[in-house]
């Protein structure tokens, strides 16, 4: 019996379309909604009670492959019972009705939960956890952790003056800072003011917000197949290094810290090779500038490691994660901590014990269930089928991810045309994400399988004989 | 029977302690913590399945009076039985088991969970909602939302132009926007990059971190007992206003929003009269500034009414709520919108489901059990007991927050003796908070009643007379 059997028992075996989508039923509940609720980017309404496993039900009654999974956020398919069983606990009642301010009134089992959760599954050499509430907020916090890190080693044992503890007040230097974060060209980081100045993705996320003006390096654009084109891509990889080290070196300002994705993924799942990023953690080393690997899309287990990052050998200063964890946060070593004095790094929650409680059990299951392996195995057999319907079609290109579990994308010629190939995997009961301009990310939980994959292939196959 | 009998029949008659504080198995669990976690901002760990009703217990079995509440987040007390029996339903589990993006696939029931608790409390004139993560992502997602309607209303029917589509990509003017959120002296707005720019309460808060240069507007600093000072104090609110609308009319950047508190809480506890806040609405509204009433701390009930604007007759443009809702976000009309296109104010979650059945269930208690009548009269009660004391003891000054509930506080002549009355209290059996430099802040839950009034009273008279 596969995993998804065990787990989901009652799981579709394909996509059930009852009506077009949004349905009658989703659109006068989006009607509805609308009137008290921001509802303009509604693909349609869920029916969270009746999905189940890799399969979306929405509230016509549709069943839809989902290999969208909340943009990127489930874990272990809808309604998985484990996470069930955890939902119903005493421990989650517990944590549910008497949230902490976990900094001042930590619970009794608050390590035990970390323990046997989040710091089990701990990328190497970072050691301790800071929790969070969402990625751009796991993201900013580390930017505060790095730059407590930079002021207090630039400061050494000496006290505040009186100038900088005024000046600060009026948001003034010396009091404020004027170290900066490094981004990398279409990478994403949220959407709040601090991580959305290093969101490079897409202009219609910036626009009419104000920003740091901190500054960025390209990130490589590769030619793909990786393996066709393995001379440009490396020199490529290079100009985007060599930029980087010019960028610190000649930065007036002090480059606190430089944040990458391990692959770009809003910004259309851009990949860049192990020794690139192994130069980044070189050049940042030498320079004095932390480095921050932001995992919130790519952690928790879709490129068939807990962290992607773990494909390319390298040791950050401090890795943010959420989405997949249902917790966020970050691990760090000594960078993240922020200082001698109590409340520099702090908030009134800074966590959230009811997803501590998730977060373990997903990462249980992961163990448990051996889900790493059957993600590596699933995505390498999808990988292969999906290199067969590319080789059909002139308007699949760019297919890449190969390796690295599931996390596999394309591109369309256009960003019409791409738009058209989601709409028609729609109709034909696949729902599918896009990033970039013209890619499409596939994101489908952990639990999806061979047979998931078989049709995943043949709607994309159909999909892209229509378009 | 009161509501606390009714909610906690075995809650504990009085403050019971067994060891100092903290005690050993505090400091046992802190230790090992503090390897994996930041604990240096702990008072002591928490016993939340013993903590109960408004008695918050600790690893070594002392049991607390709480006014203090997890920095003003616990509406009900601790395990109520009414979150336990929402955290014990079918509907929790599956909002924990399946969080939904909410802005893409909302849930087929949220506009009923919205509509039957968070809408049902929605301030006057704010009809639509907007749900959060935490106080400081809803205060920057309501500054977002006022720069998009500014920006907008300012470019009309126009579309982007190309030099802003390109220089936003590189966070430049035109396509960033150059202008302003003004603050007020001593307010707190949160901790992430916009929130903390808007943030003047401590220089701890902000130091070394980089902030945009906005400007803040002095807010009254009022002499107490009000009925004693009316003039001085009419005077001090009219010479804030003044210097309000001057730095609106003379700011070289535009003014996209004004945020204020309706009490300045972590600052302090700043009051200001009704006619001051009907001269802030009037001036931001003559000059088109965006007015966003900051009620995460003060909102929720605490003050007798669900909000504490509403003792002052006004319409904010924007209202932003979290810590006793559990559920953040902001309520809004117009001003709100963010623009015709989606994908602007937008993130993974949009929000949290299972936090809006925590808040729907608080807010049906709320109404069930007339909790604002009962924190208003027990309020009263409590603020005529302190002022007793208060005649008693030179260094307990300037008791306010009469007729606003529980929102009541008062000062000590410095900090020292401020932090030796908080540790005297702890040692008696309170768990009580600081707020400002010297200020005391009473947050206990909308459950404490007056027969815990009568305890915290005796405590605050002992403590005082032993510093």
């Amino acid at each position: 019996m596969s995993i998804s059997e065990k787990y989901f028992p009652q799981e579709p075996q394909s996509p059930e379309l009852k009506t077009a989508i949004p349905g009658p039923q989703s659109k006068a509940k989006l009607e509805e909604l609308s009137a008290v609720y921001d509802t303009k980017a509604a693909y349609f309404v869920t029916d969270y009670y009746k999905s189940l496993g890799n399969y979306i039900v929405d509230a016509d009654g549709n069943k839809l492959l989902d290999s969208y999974c909340q943009i990127s956020s489930i874990a272990l398919g809808y309604n998985n019972p484990a996470l069930l069983k955890v939902a119903h606990s005493d421990e989650m009642a517990v944590a549910l009705c008497n949230r902490p301010a976990l900094a001042c009134f930590p619970s009794t089992d608050y390590y035990e939960i970390l323990k046997k959760g989040l710091l089990s599954v701990a990328p190497k050499g970072l050691d301790k956890v800071c929790t969070a509430h969402t990625g751009s907020d796991a993201n900013e916090m580390a930017f505060k952790a790095a730059f407590l890190f930079q002021a207090s080693k630039k400061r050494g044992d000496k006290p505040f003056t009186s100038e900088e503890l005024e000046s600060v007040m009026e948001n003034k230097l010396p009091g404020t800072s004027d170290m900066v974060i490094l981004s990398f060209e279409k990478g994403f980081h949220g959407r709040l003011f601090g991580s959305l100045s290093t969101t490079r993705s897409k202009a219609i996320h910036k626009l009419d917000i104000p920003a740091f003006e901190w500054p960025k390096a390209p990130f490589p654009q590769l030619k793909y197949p990786l393996d066709q084109f393995q001379a440009e891509n490396k020199a490529e990889e290079e100009r985007c290094l060599k930029a980087l080290e010019e960028i610190i070196v000649n930065s007036p300002a002090k480059i606190a810290a430089a944040i990458i994705e391990p692959v770009q993924s809003e910004g259309g799942d851009n990949h860049a090779s192990p020794e690139f990023f192994q130069g980044i953690r070189e050049i940042t080393k030498k320079h004095g500038v932390i480095l921050i690997v932001d995992e919130v899309q790519t952690g928790g287990g879709a490129s068939g490691k807990m962290w992607l990052h773990e494909h390319y050998g390298i040791v950050p200063d401090i890795m943010t994660f959420s989405k997949k964890m249902q917790n966020a946060g970050f691990f760090f070593s000594e960078a993240g901590l922020a200082g001698d004095q109590p409340f520099r790094q702090f908030n009134t929650w800074c966590g959230d014990p009811s997803k501590a409680l998730i977060a373990r059990t997903i990462i249980e299951e992961i163990k448990d269930k051996n889900l790493l392996t059957s993600v590596t195995e699933t995505g390498d057999y999808l990988y292969s089928k999906l290199e067969a319907i590319s080789a059909k079609y002139d308007k699949m290109i760019n297919l890449r991810g190969k390796g690295r579990g599931f996390f596999i994308a394309f591109d369309a010629p256009t960003p019409e045309l791409r738009n058209k190939f989601i709409a028609e995997c729609k109709k034909l009961g696949l729902n599918i994400g896009g990033c970039g301009e013209q890619g499409v990310r596939l994101r489908p939980a952990l639990v999806f399988e061979k047979k998931h994959a078989d049709i995943l292939a043949s709607i994309i196959d159909q999909a892209f004989s229509k378009i």
